[in-house]
């Protein structure tokens, strides 16, 4: 393996490569002995769900169980459903109990069970119990394999303790538990390697434990090991009784979910990691967001001064009529274009923040996939508008007039793609500059997008009309 | 000290009272001994300067290090202002090394000197090389007290290692290194207590390592730790040499940090903490930013079909005209409207979000805040568009209207502050309704403060072109 961490382009080559050489299984098993199963993780993505299956099946339990850890939910839902019960099993009991939990969650109620039943029965218990917590609360991200000690034990036996559960999931901390499992305090491995071995455990352990409650969100148990730098913490109930302990690298993803959600959201795409979505949920999941500024710019476009006893055909036949009119719905350009620019830069920027976009070959399939997902918005935004002015203008007149819709519809939707790609574009050409996209991914993006795709609705909607 | 966190409105109060009690100095010497140091970093942003330094004055060294260390950037400096070079001197050598050189860092150059002179020679050398660093570097964020061995050395002289450094701040890892300080490999503590005393460390260390260089970006080192949950990683320059180890407590911070820096500066308010910086200074950072809109406001105002012939004063004899002039300027008040909504339902959600706002009496201290410094932008952006208007009317027509300047000024002005306020407000609301304020912060808030600017925006100037 390698010391410094791996392109994932150039992975993904170099397994592709292997793939297609006549002898597939052995090129393919030694090219991945070298490679960490968090990089393999990370590079599945980039492969076809034959392909990936193929990666999957050559590596050992212990990597898969990683493997399946820590890929996108894409790649993690195509290797499931095509793996015997009797190795998913397997990979179960490889996975931390709390990790074990969410893939449990994910399956099928009959999969479930008939995995469970092959279980042995104290991991049933275990991974039953875990999976009465919400996901996301303390309860959700705690695991169950921790050392805990008692009061009246000593320093010297604690440390055989630790000693002989040395696998365990959490070994930086001993919890002091009473006869009923009442959280009492705790002792650092620090403290214990660091004093005589004789000494009592309660002269030891510092009584002061933050805890926290097992129902809790996990937003607030990051909050405190942020707060308080821990680097564990126990969980407990109302009565605290001590159920598990929420340790820092779980924390390390919760902060970074919960930052990457709050970005999604703020932008109105709530699509969880966007590169490793299909693009037509991606598309789907952003549209509802865009019918807000579609609304608001409604309400703008029936605020805004228009000679209102002529109907749209009568408007039309004057050239500064016209042009009124179309000012009109300047608003409404101005906010989705706005809107979708946000939503692009957004997640170009965060995607590219956290590692997940880097900047190389792979912007230029980003963009590629966000032009598509442009014209996808851009098709049904651009419709949903067209049909609101055929359906007003027909009311008010008895006519059914295509002209004006149509035209009004190609100056949004092209603006949309314009916005769209502009949004994407402006922070990966930052970035390769070496400039921080965040700087540019807000309100630069929207002042360039209302502009530009106020000025490319006017032109193309006065072309269409002129030439019609 | 409880085992739960304090509410710090709370414990604020509790502090005032303290300090207005006749044996004040017992009296808050006693609470404070029960209240974390963590807990009084927070609170001390509720005092004013004098009660800080109070509070400040009463605790212990080792706890005045931690909460200098904690606490906001305006209470950091009121309190070293006033604190003699002996004491301060003190509290740097109380604190982790790599905080400690920040701290030095914003120090002025002669005061810097003066502490570090009185300093032993072993912790200025320490000082001095960890500050060659910039502070958001691999470098900046290493510390230097870690515990290394040699590849033949063995886990029992390893582990009595650890022992005699225990107060080092990473025991969880040992770094191997060879003579001239190479890294060769990583044990952990877990391997050292799981195996014989009599093995080799080069039997036992993983070689596997992953490092970062010493110039890498922060960010980037909080992506490798994220990747591939780490829980330190060691830190080397271009040779391999081991320079220093950063530990997945200060990388937490890293990611939080970088994750508000990304969100401020997309929502075009990069202010670090916003509600521990002074409010004019809040207002300013954002100020430059909604120039951006400003611009575009005015290109589409300009590209808006107007009577060109006339000049304003003719324009606004007739409403049908008038209110077809300020129908040009809808577009740059809803960019505005929508700039400044962004930034403080931005800041709001994050500041919720990390805990930093919490739901109760100080998010109405935030909102009068929010206020005041939405009156500031309105003040400050609506003088430049009403002087923009000036001048070009001024050019063209050779006479200066006051009228319509003021008015335009007047309705954009009042349009941001309700921008702001509903910005900061309806996320709060959410909050407080259980529902997730980032959910609402984006396209909704943009949306809503579209037409309720626009609609402001028209009643107010035509109100005052009217009764003028």
């Amino acid at each position: 393996m390698s010391q410094h961490p791996q392109d994932p382009i150039q992975l993904a080559e170099e397994i592709r490569a292997a793939l297609e050489s006549p002898d597939a299984e052995k090129k393919l098993g030694d090219l991945l002995r070298e490679i960490r199963s968090e990089d393999i993780a990370v590079v599945l993505d980039d492969l076809s769900p034959r392909q990936k299956r193929k990666v999957f099946s050559v590596i050992e339990t212990e990597a898969q169980a990683e493997v399946i850890d820590d890929t996108d939910a894409t790649s993690q839902e195509q290797i499931i459903d095509h793996l015997d019960s009797e190795l998913l099993r397997e990979i179960l009991e490889e996975m931390p109990p709390d990790e074990a939990t969410d893939l449990l969650n994910e399956l099928p109620q009959n999969r479930r069970r008939e995995v469970l039943a092959g279980m042995d029965p104290e991991t049933t218990v275990e991974l039953l119990r875990l999976m009465q917590h919400p996901p996301e609360s303390a309860g959700g991200i705690m695991t169950l394999d921790y050392i805990s000690t008692e009061a009246d034990s000593t320093a010297g036996m604690s440390l055989q303790r630790v000693q002989s559960q040395i696998d365990s999931e959490v070994v930086n901390y001993v919890y002091v538990i009473d006869e009923k499992r009442h959280l009492k305090g705790v002792v650092s491995i620090r403290d214990l390697l660091g004093s005589n071995p004789d000494i009592k455990i309660e002269n030891l352990m510092n009584t002061e434990v933050i805890s926290v409650l097992v129902n809790s969100d996990q937003e607030e148990v990051a909050n405190l090991v942020r707060r308080y730098g821990l680097k564990a913490i126990p969980v407990v109930d109302d009565d605290q009784h001590l159920l598990g302990v929420a340790t820092i690298d779980d924390i390390v993803q919760v902060i970074s979910e919960e930052a990457d959600e709050d970005f999604y959201r703020i932008a109105g795409s709530p699509e969880g990691h966007p590169s490793q979505q299909k693009i037509l949920k991606r598309a789907m999941v952003r549209i509802p967001w865009l019918l807000l500024p579609v609304i608001s710019g409604f309400i703008l476009a029936w605020l805004h001064p228009v000679d209102e006893a002529s109907s749209i055909r009568q408007i039309l036949e004057s050239a500064a009529d016209r042009r009124l009119l179309l000012a009109a719905f300047i608003p409404l350009v101005m906010g989705i274009a706005g809107g979708v620019g946000t939503q692009s830069a957004t997640l170009v920027v965060r995607g590219m923040a956290v590692g997940d976009i880097e900047i190389g070959r792979s912007t230029l399939r980003l963009f590629r996939q966000e032009v598509i997902i442009g014209l996808l918005i851009a098709l049904s935004i651009g419709l949903v508008i067209g049909s609101v002015i055929l359906v007003f203008d027909g009311i008010q007149t008895g006519e059914i007039n295509l002209l004006f819709p149509v035209a009004v519809t190609a100056g949004i939707g092209i603006g949309i793609l314009l916005a769209s790609a502009f949004g994407t574009a402006i922070p990966i050409l930052c970035g390769k500059m070496g400039l921080d996209p965040a700087l540019v991914a807000g309100p630069f993006i929207t002042s360039f997008n209302d502009v530009t795709a106020a000025i490319t609705f006017m032109l193309v909607t006065e072309f269409i009309l002129n030439n019609a």
